[in-house]
């Protein structure tokens, strides 16, 4: 990054673009943003959790982002707004923006004639595009990237490099998925017979709705018949699994190494911790708050937060706790002779 | 998909090609598969569980594929046959071929003079195949693959693009190997020395059997000293890991996300869940059932069903049962205390 | 492999380059390292594991690496040495040297100008390395990897094929990172905003200390203002995520299918099982062992083993224990009024 390069912005540019309020010297100007412990003296901070509110007094920072109940609690100059946290995400975007390759085709893809590729794309060096494929405008397809036939990528979408994109999926507006990503592989379906599996065609395709991001190499699989959904600012992280048919509802974001096993619906604005799994033919409503480690073996009917965790022990306690919770079963039947006993005792 | 260019079947056709008897109208013509609830005209579903044959009275499918106990469940024109869902795995296959790409090397691929590449074989642009690798009879190596030096490729193996085969592994025929996979990366050995993590060269190979198929982003590695084995018939879901000289028995299944630490043997026709971890050197019997999100941590000798996992609750209910848990051995303490005092009270 | 062309070591050779001490025939010449099982006449093997010591009595190897405890438990020519799993990494490394292809770059990468790629670096074929680019002396660039803008690659690391590192991110000397592993994508944040999750941008980097060597489709994400550090000889297996700003001490060794949320701080020489989940924002100190399949919500403050598992049991009898975990709280409860009531009865 070329530091000099950078725009600066004054704190009165930033507050008119953005909204809030400047208490202090307005005309301060700002050329990045930056944590409270190691902003520096053109660097802008924010506060978004009262447990780090000590450091707006030792901080170096230029100014800070506060909401309107914090707005006195620091003396260097500030932006008092409603949410802190969004403000600083568009502050950081407009200081950094998205750097994304001119467009054009490059001399080493590989794009079918048959292909449709907007002009103000770009496709990077060895990428491939096959037939029927559509690429629209200002899309960014990076090097490596493979897009299967009758695919079509929306306007904006980032494809980083190394990223799969399986025949006639079909992706929105201003999506970006990351490296390792692989849209569209054949869905988990087969049939024992005789002692053999026989693998089931998977003939539907993934759809993915305007403003998703997926993280690395995360698999969203084809659907078996239908097709799997990802509805709009849907947020994926890294190393996720989505099985065949399943419908991740608008806005909800997913922490990484979860696995969604096939047919599952997930509700609109849900949160899901890492390493969750939730099993197959379920449904999970709006707004449920599934704990990281959780498995989810139950369809979910009701918002709130839900969580399935052994607790964590150092080991030589663990193991006495874990060989009791294989005799719980046990212990429970001679707490219900005590108290057969305890009865009869009370009687006699 | 262009539907006009899809063939159709008659009934008495499929039950000709696939066995079963056909009830009504032999003649009615097929040109897909589809669920009960979205089928139309001149598509075939099928009832595989009890639980949705209410939906035969409102299908608008042309036809079903029914079970002998189910025979008269319908009345539209059906196929009764011993396995519904086997049959229904064959028609769809029928109805919507493998569409593989033409024979030849791209013109952008590179295949080192000392490879052999069959003529029937595909070789998509970008992909790039070592000295002495051998690739047989109609296989296809997607776009931007990578086969190592030495590998072999049995006919009609499927890479799809972005796959990667390490040197000297070995895949059968009719393999699949879908997007991101990773065989015959380094297994994870290293000796501690003087504070060091010495690396341990991982000289063995992955052997891979006929009519296995790997999910999106799977990584199999490379034995230490032995190879890693994948028996034939092996089904693999996406992102899972098989540590090095794991040996995976015939015709077992693995969902998605789950790993096989180094040197385990799972037996044959097993049926692993998702988000499963089954630690080093065990050994699984043939026909064990892991359920979704179970460690492993033990051999297990007798087929069967297994399962670990904490069952899920709204978070504050778990957080009560969840601290309880930690402290179950004082629990256990207290009841033996109580019994003690009941036996005493009991003589008293 | 071709087994001739690799050279044989004579005993005496190898505890000269190594240490130890040789007993028997000095002479034995070596050209392979293999198990007790299977090793033949011309091959070493090691004992590490006092249960394989019955194997000694059988084994065909042609010499074998003891400890000094275990010295006389052979009667075969044996080297004594401190660590025999160490001299065995070192001897199986000295027999099986790593093969690199040849410097240069391949007619078929695609090497921005201003990059600068050292003389002695390979870069393979498909291989696209951006502008401002850094390859030092006898790097390996695998078939089809992405070097991004600006990336920095230390002396004598290897890329496996199908590796991205995204732009500014640095690697030290001697990495090896194995096919699929993605360096740098954008970190998993965001900010909620009037029902719609805003992009944080992510501005801080990736790196990597010196020996480090990262699996299979592991994914490392770049951090969101301040950077992601992995510390040197750090060892990560398969399909590990690391989130954004999280830091690694040196030599600490992560089994594979383990994550680990943003912000989080490892300490050294850790060792954290397969399929572990470490929770955002934690301190974990130095010399703790997290086993398999555990969840860490809290900071761990001393070293020592810590699990949090349910045991796993057929599962009827899972059914049974697990529902009563769910109602352990009512359980305590029984025992409380137990205790209550053979408290009255004692002093009635």
């Amino acid at each position: 990054m070329e530091e000099d390069a950078r725009k600066s912005f004054s704190l009165a540019e930033l507050a008119g673009r953005f909204g809030g309020t400047v208490i202090g010297d307005a005309a301060v100007r700002i050329r990045q943003v930056a944590p409270l412990e190691s902003a520096g003296p053109e660097e802008l901070s924010f506060l978004t959790n009262r447990k780090y509110q000590k450091l707006l007094a030792t901080t170096r920072a230029a100014a800070v982002l506060l909401s309107e109940d914090s707005a006195d609690a620091a003396r260097l100059p500030r932006i008092i707004c409603k949410n802190p946290y969004a403000t600083y995400a568009r502050v950081a975007a407009l200081i950094n923006p998205d750097v994304r390759p001119a467009a054009g085709i490059h001399a080493r893809a590989t794009v079918d004639a048959q292909a449709r590729v907007a002009v103000s794309a770009s496709v990077g060096p060895g990428a491939v595009i096959e037939k029927g494929a559509e690429i629209g405008d200002s899309v960014v397809i990076g090097a490596n990237c493979f897009v299967g036939e009758g695919a079509r990528i929306g306007a904006h979408t980032r494809l980083h490099p190394n990223v799969t994109i399986y025949h006639d999926c079909v992706l929105g507006e201003r999506v970006i998925l990351h490296s390792g990503v692989v849209i569209g592989a054949d869905g988990f379906g087969m049939a024992m017979d005789d002692g053999r599996w026989l693998k089931i065609p998977q003939i539907g395709r993934v759809l993915i709705g305007d403003d998703v991001e997926v993280g690395a190499s995360t698999t969203i699989d084809r659907g078996a018949l239908d097709d799997t959904v990802i509805e709009e600012g849907v947020k994926l992280d890294n190393q996720i699994q989505i099985g065949h048919n399943c419908h991740i509802g608008a806005h909800t974001a997913i922490a990484g190494c979860t696995g969604i096993a096939g047919s599952t619906k997930i509700g609109k604005y849900c949160m899901l911790g890492g390493n969750a799994m939730i099993s197959g033919h379920l449904t999970i409503a709006d707004r449920v708050v599934i704990s990281g480690g959780t498995l989810v073996a139950k369809s979910i009917t009701e918002p709130g937060t839900y969580t399935a965790v052994f607790p964590m022990q150092p080991h030589r306690e663990w193991l006495k706790n874990a060989a009791l919770v294989r005799h719980l079963h046990e212990l429970m039947e001679r707490v219900r002779r005590l108290e057969d006993e305890v009865k009869k005792l009370g009687r006699g």
